[in-house]
């Protein structure tokens, strides 16, 4: 059996990875870490896994050597804790911010840091299989994209791949309140956040920088805080380049997505739920992608959507770790989403 | 490979059935049956189920035989249509209200009906694995109790199995709103129902009968529709024996309890999620049980959670047919449940 | 006193003008139309007016004469009975989406309807005050814009006033579950609805066309139902003139809204809401706008919000009336919001 | 005019004395205290007043003297300050829990603190007009109830009054999340309280000993935090004595209701909102009460819902002020509140 450590376990991202390894029939957990809950049981945090484990978190820095090790640590610490990390395990899933940008003058622009480890940017691998699944085959370190860039690059990665757009895209990025973690501020209490649509990000979200990285696009991303727990939606703004109609852009998703277990096309002309909805993917490690083509226009709007806590963080590191583990790349996955939910 | 169908399969109770069913590796689902949608794709009712199954409804009167049928039809209909749905399949599991009261004068007294087949209602064994696993090994009829009824009889169970308590029990179910159904009229619109505290059923709600049948406590009951999709609460309040302090009400909880795989007991002095809370329970087939006894006095408070188109709908149906078919109970009914949610 | 009757009072935007009106020194109900619950007392229908009004619905065709006339009735049913409305009463304000466009072609492309009074298109005045307050002031017939509409120009007026942008503006609008009326179909069931991210209209949402004759810009909007029950918001992407910056921004905004009763400016670098959020504008008059630039490009981002029932609907409507029938503007609107809420 | 003070100025209930005050015509807000804020402008915590005052918030050791001073300050804290504030205005209005219950001994056995000013417990008279109407005429100070009191208190006042019931009273009591305050810790954020049915206080909750206080009933509370941000709900459970009917329960809430201008009787058999829902209150200072006798029984349900910062917090304490300073005993609480919300 495989041996996995979870880093920054306490969180709802390194909760989900729990929930996730917990019920994986190839990867056992022996160790979660977290500063804060070190000494307590994993289901005084994680209530959900009542019954399904007797693990005890552990103080970070006593992890010991394991087979693969996730990180859910927080963004901007965790560059400079890397190479400790890469001691300890032969395979490193970093579901950060810390190594998703290649370049480290766009990180700094972004993260307003001066990155801690250059060196080590080109070193890992973007953990996206849809678009990296021959290369995180092999791929000793990866680093998850951000949630809402994991939407908008989905969402547009047909479009791209076969240069059926134009000019600059822009992105109308929602997410659920659980993005925020648990440590979030006094502006995430429930009074504040019930039925808000904050919008967090104006202009220069951080993910707009992973989706141009993967895209080659230009993007420009709005995000806004609306109401949901687990939940991003993005909605995206293209002009198709002349002569692409709505046939053509389904033949691109179909082409794409037709045999990836994880992404499903979704864009109905009627019914409910024709386009992308976050909200019967909770749980479920799906991303659903979708279209619609304005009629008589070259404008399209491109919608995603997926569960942040799952397709869009644990879900897909555990994704990504099947395929460099040569496990089937959807092991533990299989739960499908709930409606209504 | 068994083959099951399911009557009523567009409603919210089918498609939590569908789900189970079409990720249950025992069983295969062979047909659905629905007027309303025959003819059109399952997942055009159950989005979630895109990518899991090609399955088409089917005219209810079209079902073909197979190996066990499960009856999500309307309330108040089912009992005159069982005798034709008894031929179909040796194994009936209904999920209505109309087999669930053994006397069909009380059925008669909650249901303001005359029951269409009180010959029947004897030759059904109540779907509630914790307090007839035994007879459910060997039952061709299933009932399966409300999903209010499960919360509490599980909650009071080892109370009254012990012969803790005296006098009558009161019951303040909370449901949320897709026990209303998919059919529900204007006052479940999300404008009406959204944040809302409802007491729909003061007095008299039709679950007591079941609780009271099930316990042999006299159990007054009202239920308030609160906001949340999927859950339901029950709070109980209860006069103990005296002599009987926390230790002994612990003691008999553990006692019933201690090897149940779907039953939880919650029951902590301080944390979060210390009583049963439904929350964290959307998907998952557990049914939390706790308790609290007030200091120096012998009232004492117990809360039951479940989903209620889980334990207490399609999951509870599923545990009670695997018990039937020779299966492992749990087969197919391994999701956690999430956090947060 | 003035009186005023309202037809089409038993939905959401009738019951928000009894509201109003009900609580108004300047104006008396005289009669409140419906023709699905003509014969009860209106506080059936509107429960927060108990204790308030002991008026009755009537048939509307039974609606009597008065000084003005507030029309909330269907869409596409109200310009064939204008003619008659027209003579109940001397002054007509519509809240209907039947006589916002001026050209009937423009009607035509957006409602996939021809128009059935085109020749009154014209006699109409928007009631939108802070555009039109003077036309307003005698303004017989009054159409009253879409409450997506009205967040949008009130946000972006301020720029196309001083021609500040250039080229298309992208408007991504979201709308809480009131907005679908009282009704609503079962896609608006709670269950179904709640915390949804619906993309109900990617593109050529109807109130886009509003947004363009009002402000001259081109419009595309997206239309996505987010969980509130009340509440608007847009984000609109805009591309500023070469030259323009964060401080001619302001500059504009400030000079055209300074003086402005329910035109509240919100655009902080930090803190709390600080750009608009519907959250706290639930039950006021008040429509908040703002803005942020992105820095070092010509990018900038406008956001609107306001209660869809009042500004975007019936509070709108009051205050038009109020300026028509030489009443002080904000009577009966002094309703500041709530936070929390 | 008369001059007013808000002392906690910065928390929820302060906001809701600072937005009905700024509202009011008979008094004026000459000061707002806040430890944490001093310094800042009021509308910084509570965006909702943008526009409509100018005040910023300062040292509560700074505020000066007036004719009423509002204390919506920490319980716990306030009973050692209160001779000082007693010293700043003739008039006190507490809104704390400290000078709720007469008794310093049961205070004690519910706060689990020794009361630091006793000898003062019986200065205060308590906020509630619909019982205490005459002596608050006169009161300078004045002790508001806890929000769930308040519900619960008026729900069964007509039946004490009238000496109709007998035994115990048991109080389900369900609140919305702004009841915690805005310093709340993690449990409150959204994430872990959306959708949440949380018992937070299974026996003993504090405002059951100002029931027994108020009405001369023995009562047990049992509190749920449930989805909502305003909004208190209790369900009470009561015996009726022999002979009492539905009749002579209806006949008891009318004649200690009619004229009660901030309380309705809502007790339909059908229809919607046929029972009191605090959907419908938020912003208003109703209690709604109803009641529900089942048939053939001596069993009753009692339901009584208010906003919890209003009528069971600011409202009730304008309220309460209003009549103390000869002022029309509405004034300044005409908000009606909407539907839907």
């Amino acid at each position: 059996m495989i041996e996995a450590a979870v880093a920054g376990a306490s969180g709802y991202i390194g909760g989900e990875l729990l929930r996730l390894l917990v019920g994986h029939p190839g990867i056992e957990v022996v160790a979660a870490g977290s500063t804060r809950n070190a000494g307590r049981r994993v289901d005084t945090a994680h209530p959900n896994l009542r019954g399904r484990t007797d693990l005890v978190f552990v103080d970070p820095d006593r992890l010991a050597g394991c087979d693969v090790l996730f990180l859910a640590t927080p963004h901007g610490e965790t560059m400079s804790r890397m190479r400790r990390y890469l001691e300890l395990a032969p395979v490193v899933v970093d579901l950060t911010g810390d190594f998703r940008l290649r370049d480290p003058s766009v990180f700094a622009s972004y993260y307003h840091l001066e990155h801690a480890a250059p060196d080590l940017l080109d070193t890992f691998t973007t953990g996206l299989p849809e678009l990296f699944r021959d290369r995180l085959r092999t791929a000793d370190r990866i680093a998850v994209p951000g949630c809402m860039a994991t939407a908008a690059i989905l969402a547009l990665h047909p479009l791209a791949a076969a240069d059926l757009v134009t000019g600059e895209v822009s992105i109308d990025a929602r997410t659920g309140s659980s993005g925020s973690g648990v440590s979030a501020g006094s502006a995430n209490l429930h009074a504040e956040r019930s039925g808000a649509m904050r919008v967090f990000a104006p202009t220069r979200h951080r993910h707009e920088a992973e989706v141009a990285q993967a895209t080659g696009l230009t993007a420009r991303m709005t995000a806004t805080g609306v109401e949901a727990v687990r939940g991003v939606q993005v909605v995206c703004r293209v002009v198709l380049r002349s002569g692409v109609d709505e046939r053509a852009v389904r033949a691109a998703y179909r082409k794409v997505y037709a045999d990836e277990p994880f992404v499903r096309v979704v864009a109905h002309k009627r019914g409910g739920y024709r386009l992308p909805e976050p909200k019967i993917l909770a749980g479920s490690n799906f991303c659903d992608v979708g279209f619609a083509v304005e009629e008589g226009s070259p404008h399209a709007v491109v919608v995603g959507a997926l569960d942040n806590l799952v397709k869009g963080g644990a879900g897909g590191a555990v994704q990504s770790a099947n395929l460099r583990l040569g496990l089937p790349e959807g092991l533990g996955l299989e739960f499908t989403g709930l409606h209504p939910c």
